[in-house]
């Protein structure tokens, strides 16, 4: 069992989302399994049948982020399983130091976010402007994104607006696990960074995780505007409404609360 | 002239929009044409053919919170008018200190909102829950709204999720001219609300005005994902986007910046 407790602990340390499942009753209680978000498994529950049970709700559990107590039907038998999500704390990287990055780091405070900015322009990335930022960083993007852990639960803004500082750092982005990477551009600005990237041996396939022209379309045009329809993509992102892939993007709500 | 001046400080201390045209050249330098919110019109530009296209012209430019010189073709004359728009400061006021309510305040400051939240249970409505509101009230909302100065500036939210508080709460945002309303709550909560209002005499148009169930459907469940949600509802609707009325409502943004 220890065994899994420190894969469980590595697994933090490494910012991978993680679902450890413990079963509270049943022919083996204290049996463990633990699925990690690049796929890794370890442990096994009794019997079977409860194990491939577990298994086929652990994607969805995964990013769930919370701790409860299923039951599951075995054969005659009510099984308790006692499931708990450890996901990696939320990230931010903003790549340029621009008027909208300001507002968009006080968005991303508000959800508990951990933000970064980097901007390779001094006058840019200043405590002054940016005062609640948790981490800020003069210089390359692509030098200094390497050593920002880009995981599943990161999500990269590109706000620079300049294919000197953007093209190297949208090239750590998609060779990150980066959750959500979207870019300020025009429609053929990002179409002619997306043949750049082609050239520099993309593939399709990989270029389709940038969002690109960045944002919901609320028709703002100020900073803080912009700031929020990135904001407000991000979440829908998150939250499996990505607004590129379904035919009615964002509709009015119907959440009570 | 000085009645006109005098007329747009009125104007400007009642919180209406105004625009007020000067002309530059052509045969009368120096005359002005104020237009107001409400339909209002004083002074006179020459000849009636540039008047005419200034005020085809005033609905548009209102709201846009610019001053600009504009060339307006009259005859074989090319005639500089210079125009400014004065808008009246955005206000929200926000009905039911909830959770929701402290995340809401956060993002409408980062729109030099004015913010104002209401709640008649003292133990929610508390600076340390919202130090960072302009004004905050312990009372019922229905008796410290009319105070409020509800203009088309004015976003009104309702958090309460109690009738006991928001249908009085409504009546007084139905009869003033903010520019948006919105309420929190189901579908079926909703529909409920407005078979309440209806059977107290307003209209199927007065009541269209309400936006319930509140907010862009963005999958959100968390006090700050709902909290961005109605912002994000809130500048689709002020910038001529409203997701309820249009057939594709918010799509990815096509914007640079």
């Amino acid at each position: 069992m220890s065994g899994i407790h420190e894969q469980l602990l590595n697994a933090i340390e490494q910012e991978h989302g993680a679902l450890l499942a413990t079963q509270i009753t049943g022919e083996r209680p204290g049996a463990k399994l633990l699925v990690l978000d690049d796929g890794h498994v370890a442990g096994e529950l009794f019997p079977a049948e409860l194990h491939d049970q577990v298994r086929a709700d652990a994607g969805r559990l995964l990013n769930s982020g919370e701790a409860t107590t299923r039951s599951y039907q075995v054969g005659d038998e009510q099984i308790d399983v006692y499931i708990e999500s450890h996901l990696p704390p939320r990230r931010m990287v903003v790549v340029g130091a621009v008027h909208t990055a300001i507002h968009l780091v006080t968005f991303a405070k508000e959800f508990d976010c951990h933000t970064t900015v980097v901007d390779a322009r001094e006058m840019f990335a200043t405590r002054e402007r940016f005062p609640h930022a948790d981490e800020l960083h003069v210089g390359w993007p692509d030098e200094i994104m390497p050593d920002l852990n880009l995981g599943p639960q990161t999500d990269i803004v590109m706000l620079a607006h300049d294919p000197k500082f953007e093209d190297p750092a949208m090239e750590v982005a998609l060779n990150s696990r980066a959750g959500y990477i979207g870019a300020m551009g025009s429609k053929s600005t990002s179409a002619d960074r997306n043949e750049r990237l082609k050239a520099r041996g993309f593939s399709d396939e990989q270029i389709a995780r940038i969002h690109g022209p960045i944002g919901l379309n609320l028709g703002g045009k100020t900073p803080p505007e912009i700031a929020l329809s990135i904001m407000a993509e991000i979440v829908a992102v998150r939250r499996g409404k990505d607004p590129r892939g379904s035919q009615s993007p964002v509709k009015p709500a119907k959440a009570d609360q």
